[in-house]
C-alpha cells in the first residue's frame, strides 16, 4: 500500500472552503488506497498575526514564549481539517508537534529536527485513520514547544515522509510546479517535470521561493521524492528527486534572479595578508552575510575587493567597511544599489564545457555589462544593473532553449 | 514563604494593554515575596472565535478536535504574559496543560481533573520563577488534549491551588466581589466579606455567575481558600471558605434570581404508582434539566404535577410531556414561560426558624402570588410572575437586612 505525505500551505488552507478543499483532495488519496499523512501550514495571516501581537507585547520576545505563541497557528488548521475528514466518514487525527512526536533540538524558532519516531502514527495508519500534523512545530527532549522557523513546514512534511519512509512528499501550493524561470518575467517559462535535489538547493537559494532549502536539503539526505504541485488543480507538477542520467543531458535547468542584494567595492586595498579578514570579520560579527566576493588580480601592491551583501544590511555594511577601509589605508570605498544578480542552474555544465561562455556572449549581445561573476559546479552567476534583470532573464531563457510552446515569445 | 494562585478571567486579559495590567499586578505579587502561579483564559471573544470556526466548519465537530482547536486560545494568552514577564525582568515560564500536566478523564469539552502532578512546577517556583498555567485545558493519559468546558479556567486555578496546597487562589474577575444580590437590580447590595463553600454552590447554582461552580465544589473537597476579587483594582474581594461560627449567625447570605427557566403543568394526572416516572423519563432522555418539581396532594384519585425546565428546551419539553399525558390520560397540560424564581441563601437557616415564611410574607405584602416553592437546607426558592422579578428580589434583601449603607435605597 503506497504511503502518500501531502501538505498543504497557508494559503491552501486560508480559511473555511479552502480546508473543505484540502478535505476532499486528502480523501480522494485516501479512496484511491493510499494511506495518507497531511502537513499543514497556519492559515495565511494568522503567523503574521500572532507574531505582530509578540512584538506588541515586548522588543524582544522570549523565544521559548514566541514559539509557545506561534505554534498555535498550525493547531488551529490541523483541528479543522481533522473534524472536517471526520465529518465525511473518515477516520482522522490530528497531532500537535509534541504529540507525534517531531523531536528536535533546544534552538528556539529556528530548531532543527533530530528524531520522529513512527510507533503511535504508523499504528494509526495501518489502521486506515489519516493523520493530520501540524507544521513548523516540534518539541524538544525538555518538553519546550519549539518551531523550524519560516517556511519550516516544507521541512516538518519532508521529515515525516523520510520517518515514515512515504513514497512520495507532495507539496502543495499556489503554483504548479517550478519553472525553466519566473513566468511574470517571461511568460512562455516551462514546467520542470523533473529536477535533482542540487539543483532546486541552487534554484531554491538563488530566489526561487517554492520550496524551503532546508527541506530540499532534508529531502537530499533521506532521498525523498518531493512531488510540488497546486492545491488549486490536479495538473502534475515538479518532481524534485535524486538525479539521474536524464537530467545529466540538460545543460540548463532554469534561470534565476535576485534583486536583494547590493553591492560594496574597495578599491585601493593593500595587498597584504590579513586584509580581507580585517574587511569581513567586522561584518560577520554584525550578523551580515556576504554572498559573492570578487578579489581582482593585485595590481603595483593594491587590489580591489568587491562583494554582496543583502539590500537590508546595505547601509550598516557601508558603515562597518568604509571604516575597516580608512584603518587598512584602502582608497575608496563604493556602494551600489542597484544591482542584480541573474543566474543560469544546470547539472549538465559539469559535463559539458563552454555553459558560461555561452552565458556571458548571450548577455554582451544586448549589451548588458557584467560587473561580477560567481560560478559553482551547477550554476554560474552574473551581477548586472538592476535596470537589465528582465532583458537578462528573457535572453538567457531563450539562449539555452527553455521556452516552451504554451506561450508564444514575446 | 506565602504561595498564590492568581487566576485572570478573559477579560482581565482581553487585549495587550491589560495583559501588561495583569503583568504588574503578578510582579507586585511576586515583589512582595510570594510565589506565583498564574492561570489565565483565552482572551474575551477569542474561544467564541474559535467554537465559530468549528461550526462554519461542520455541524457536530469531533470533540477530540474541537478540544485541539479551543486550547489554542489560552496558549496564546500564557505566552504572551510570560514574554510580558521576562521583559519586565522577571523569570516567567508558560504551562500548556500537557506541559504541567493537568491530567483530566478523556471526557473531550467537559474533562475532570484526575491528577496534577506538581514537582515540575514546584521547582520552578523555589527557583523563583513565575509559573503562568493555561487555564481551562488539560490532557488525558493517552496525551490527547482535553478541556474542561466553558469557565474551567477556575476549576483549573482551584486545582492547581489544591495540588500545590497554595495558601490562596485568588480569581479576578470582572467585579469586585459576591453582592448580597444583583447591584443592578439593587443599587445598596453589598459585597460578602466571606461566604461558605455551601452558600456558594447554592448562589452559583441559582444564578449568580461569578464563580464557576465546579471550582467551589473543588475548593469545597480541598479546602481551597477562593478570594474572588476584581483585576481593576486593589479592594479586598470576597472570601470563599470553610464556614465558620461567624457566618452561622448570618440568616440569609443573599438573593439570586433566575429568569431562564419555563413552568409546564400537568393536571388531572391519575394517581397511579410510575405516572412521576413517566412523564419524566422522556425528558431525561432527551438531555432535559428539570429542576423544581412540585406534586400537590393526590385529590379525588388524581394530582396535578408542575415543574420547571431551561427556557431553551421548553418548546420540546411541551411535546413530550403533551404526548405522555394523552398517554397516562391526564386532563390537562398547561405551559408559563414568564415565570422567575427568586432565592435566599443562607447558612444560619440551619437553626432558625421562620426563615420561609418570613420570605412568603414579604412576597405577599407586596401583592406577589407564590407559584411553587422549594427547599433544601440552606436555601429557599419561590417561582412567581417573571414581572415581579426586580420587586421580589428587593423586597427579600430588605427583608433580611441585606442592605448596605454605600447607596441609599431606592
Amino acid at each position: 500500500m503506497a504511503m502518500v505525505v501531502q501538505k498543504y500551505g497557508g494559503t491552501s488552507v486560508g480559511n473555511i472552503d479552502r480546508i473543505r478543499n484540502v478535505a476532499r483532495r486528502v480523501a480522494r488519496c485516501h479512496d484511491e488506497g493510499s494511506q495518507v499523512v497531511v502537513v499543514l501550514s497556519a492559515m495565511s495571516g494568522e503567523t503574521n498575526r500572532l507574531v505582530a501581537l509578540a512584538n506588541e507585547m515586548c522588543e524582544l520576545p522570549s523565544e521559548r514564549e514566541y514559539d509557545v505563541l506561534v505554534a498555535t497557528g498550525e493547531q488551529v488548521t490541523v483541528a479543522l481539517l481533522a473534524m472536517c475528514l471526520q465529518s465525511m466518514g473518515y477516520k482522522a487525527k490530528s497531532y500537535l508537534g509534541w504529540q507525534f512526536p517531531i523531536q528536535t533540538d533546544t534552538a528556539h524558532s529556528r530548531a532543527r529536527i533530530m528524531d520522529i519516531p513512527d510507533d503511535k502514527v504508523r499504528k494509526d495508519l495501518e489502521e486506515g485513520t489519516i493523520v493530520v500534523v501540524a507544521g513548523f512545530q516540534g518539541v524538544d527532549h525538555g518538553g519546550n514547544v519549539t518551531t523550524l522557523g519560516r517556511g519550516g513546514s516544507d521541512t516538518s512534511a519532508v521529515a515525516v515522509a523520510a520517518a515514515l519512509k512515504a513514497d512520495v512528499c507532495e507539496i502543495y501550493t499556489d503554483v504548479d510546479g517550478v519553472y525553466t524561470t519566473d513566468p511574470r518575467i517571461v511568460p512562455n517559462a516551462t514546467k520542470i517535470e523533473k529536477i535533482s535535489y542540487e539543483e532546486m538547493l541552487e534554484m531554491a537559494s538563488l530566489g526561487a521561493k517554492v520550496l524551503q532549502i532546508r527541506s530540499v536539503e532534508f529531502a537530499k539526505k533521506y532521498g525523498v521524492v518531493v512531488h510540488v504541485r497546486s492545491s488549486f488543480d490536479d495538473i502534475t507538477g515538479t518532481l524534485v528527486m535524486k538525479e539521474d542520467d536524464e537530467m545529466e543531458t540538460v545543460l540548463v535547468s532554469g534561470v534565476t534572479y535576485n534583486r536583494d542584494e547590493a553591492k560594496i567595492s574597495v578599491k585601493g586595498v593593500p595587498d597584504q595578508p590579513g586584509a580581507a579578514a580585517k574587511l569581513f570579520t567586522p561584518l560577520s560579527e554584525a550578523n551580515i552575510t556576504v554572498d559573492m566576493i570578487i578579489q581582482n588580480a593585485s595590481d603595483g601592491g593594491v587590489t580591489d575587493m568587491t562583494f554582496t551583501v543583502p539590500h537590508a544590511d546595505f547601509k550598516k555594511a557601508m558603515e562597518l567597511v568604509q571604516k575597516t577601509a580608512d584603518a587598512i589605508g584602502a582608497r575608496e570605498v563604493a556602494g551600489d544599489e542597484t544591482i542584480a544578480k541573474v543566474s543560469i542552474v544546470g547539472l549538465g555544465m559539469r559535463s559539458h564545457s563552454g555553459v558560461a561562455s555561452k552565458m556571458f556572449q548571450a548577455l554582451s549581445q544586448e549589451g548588458i555589462n557584467i560587473q561580477m561573476i560567481a560560478t559553482s559546479e551547477i550554476k554560474v552567476s552574473c551581477v548586472v544593473d538592476a535596470k537589465y534583470t528582465e532583458l537578462a532573464v528573457r535572453v538567457l531563457h531563450d539562449a539555452f532553449g527553455l521556452a516552451g510552446d504554451k506561450v508564444s515569445a514575446e
